[in-house]
């Protein structure tokens, strides 16, 4: 291991073309350690708790200035040195074709054996990608802009016009495809979507498909002037990216409203300062001034709602406890929170609302916590 | 148990006003039986493998004529009864008022302390649930009909034309979305969502939401004349519900692309012949004329894919063996194709096509087979 000051400044706003010549930089000092007979070296942020940081200025985690490094002729990091550059040469490729593949792809388009031997070049996607992570975290880019990404997941609705410029510039509202809404991509860079137009006053992120059905069905983002997007549970990447865009661009409040446990309060954690294993890509995916709006264990009591709540499992208690301790909870709403949660043991969902009627959270809940700023931060 | 010989017929155009009139009916009958003095009872389809046939006429899974009963005044069945007539009362409220709930909203809503005593109507969703199946199967519908939905899950994409009727109308054409795709609904009756018009030859259904993606980026639907639904694993009640409604007004041949493992084909399985657990429903949700396109065993050596199979979990292995006794895979090829996959234990994703190039499976595999008529049946 090498410890190397570095200090990433990872934009925005670079293009593939810039990404690409990123790519190129790389190899080159590699190809040049290789001419003057230098053991070639790769260098990148250096992950994991040890070096990941709560920056109280930003009100983001991100990585701090911990490099490592792996060496061509160390035994024990050839393989995963070839295995890099191998994820930097397609990945090169896809930018200069204009091609983008899931993570799963370029696994399968890597993998062969090698020559004549048994030798494969990758045996589990697990080892690419960690060459993607190592990869991304080198050139201090988000995988999206290496034209990767994962699966998708995530509805959008409301008053939104977007263009997909990848796709004969097709524009469209996502408040004029019926209940369905659209279906969010797992890769929606800048250069590609453009987020046109948006007519509302905050977005509502919600954590389950079916509290999104919900609010259609009742009409709320018209009467509230709101946009929705459901993340079907823990967010995926391009929905993150999509909440992120849609603040930062279009200036717009985001409240995120999910069920009231600790699974729910981490959703909405990553949306607002960034996850641990993305720590350096937070100023990518994170929105640090989102607020939350519910469930809370404070609503159990001001909506009589004792009934239909659930006991905390083992997990859930486990979680809390840990939460109590993250620093970015460390503010006095969130601390009562979390203790009411671990004195009384009890979890509320979502769509426990309707036992009050299906409309409650359309017509009173959500409306009246917006009037009245009921969040916590 | 009374077994009553009854020959249920499920009718796919049957009106909200219908089915509430009905609950109406059946409520009526336990009306009448209560004035009569007589032990009110309310009867449904027995259900489970030993009511369950495979149709050779129909090519579909279907329920036998057995019924089963539940009599108010037996002790062990006074709860259920009393939640089936809370389950039947709330839908007919919903029917009425033209309102749609989710079967968690519908446990939520119906959830409560009886008068002074600590006894709750439902403790747990699952009570719900199974009165709901109790309920669709006694008055011979889908719960899509009674206004309940579970969660949505899949993608639509290509030159097809819906119409939301209860959304202002919205018309939307599923390739005019970007490369996202409209969210399919987890509930989308024809009196609801029409299916204006279709521009295809043929619908392709997609296990993986990856290999959706590659497929929009490469712009097979367009080459192809081809309508893409991507299921995200097993296909959820409104993607089937949508295929089965594609396949039928329109007459469009189905053919469905999975991985080749015991699991993919179970997702070809269910959207051709219906679920052992929705036997009863297989006339709204089934194409018995679907055929599968791959992947197969053959594909790994026609193509030269040894390198990127995985072996197949004992999970798996089980499964294929299983498989081999179903009647409706009682053809040539079927039972070719699991004894070759229990012979080499091997598995092969969709997304290993990648291994020849990624628009391999786009410009080669998947045309070539379908000029080919190269389908397992």
């Amino acid at each position: 291991m090498i410890m190397v000051k570095t200090t990433p400044v990872a934009k925005e706003k670079e293009t593939p073309k810039q990404i690409a010549k990123k790519l190129e930089n790389m190899a080159n000092r590699i190809i040049n350690q290789i001419h003057k007979n230098i053991d070639p070296v790769f260098t990148t942020q250096q992950r994991g708790r040890s070096n990941v940081e709560f920056c109280e200025k930003t009100k983001l985690l991100k990585l701090g200035d911990k490099s490592t490094s792996r060496n061509f002729l160390n035994i024990g990091h050839a393989k995963k040195f070839m295995q890099t550059m191998m994820v930097t040469e397609k990945t090169h490729n896809y930018l200069k074709e204009n091609k983008t593949a899931s993570i799963r792809e370029i696994y399968y388009e890597l993998k062969h054996t090698l020559g004549k031997t048994k030798e494969n070049t990758f045996e589990e996607q697990t080892e690419s990608d960690s060459c993607i992570v190592d990869l991304e975290h080198s050139v201090n880019t988000i995988r999206e802009k290496l034209n990767l990404h994962a699966n998708p997941k995530g509805t959008l609705y409301g008053d939104i016009t977007l263009v997909d410029k990848k796709h004969n510039n097709d524009q469209f509202n996502a408040n004029k495809l019926g209940r369905g809404g659209w279906s969010i991509m797992s890769r929606l860079e800048p250069e590609e979507i453009e987020i046109k137009k948006v007519k509302a006053d905050y977005l509502l992120v919600i954590e389950t498909e079916a509290m999104y059905e919900r609010l259609v069905e009742e009409g709320f983002a018209k009467k509230n002037k709101a946009i929705l997007i459901s993340t079907g549970g823990q967010a995926a990447r391009g929905t993150r990216r999509l909440i992120h865009r849609i603040h930062s661009e279009q200036k717009l409040p985001v409240y995120v409203f999910t069920d009231g446990d600790p699974y729910g309060w981490y959703i909405y954690s990553v949306i607002k300062q960034g996850s641990m294993a993305l720590a350096a890509h937070s100023n990518f995916l994170a929105v640090p001034e989102a607020k939350y709006i519910g469930m809370t264990l404070e609503d159990v009591e001001t909506f009589g709602l004792e009934n239909v709540t659930e006991r905390m499992k083992d997990g859930d208690i486990k979680r809390a406890k840990e939460m109590l301790e993250y620093p970015w909870f460390q503010n006095k709403e969130w601390k009562a929170e979390l203790k009411l949660a671990l004195q009384k043991k009890i979890r509320i969902e979502q769509q426990a609302l309707a036992n009050k009627s299906l409309s409650f959270v359309a017509d009173e809940y959500l409306p009246k916590k917006i009037k009245k700023k009921d969040f916590l931060p």
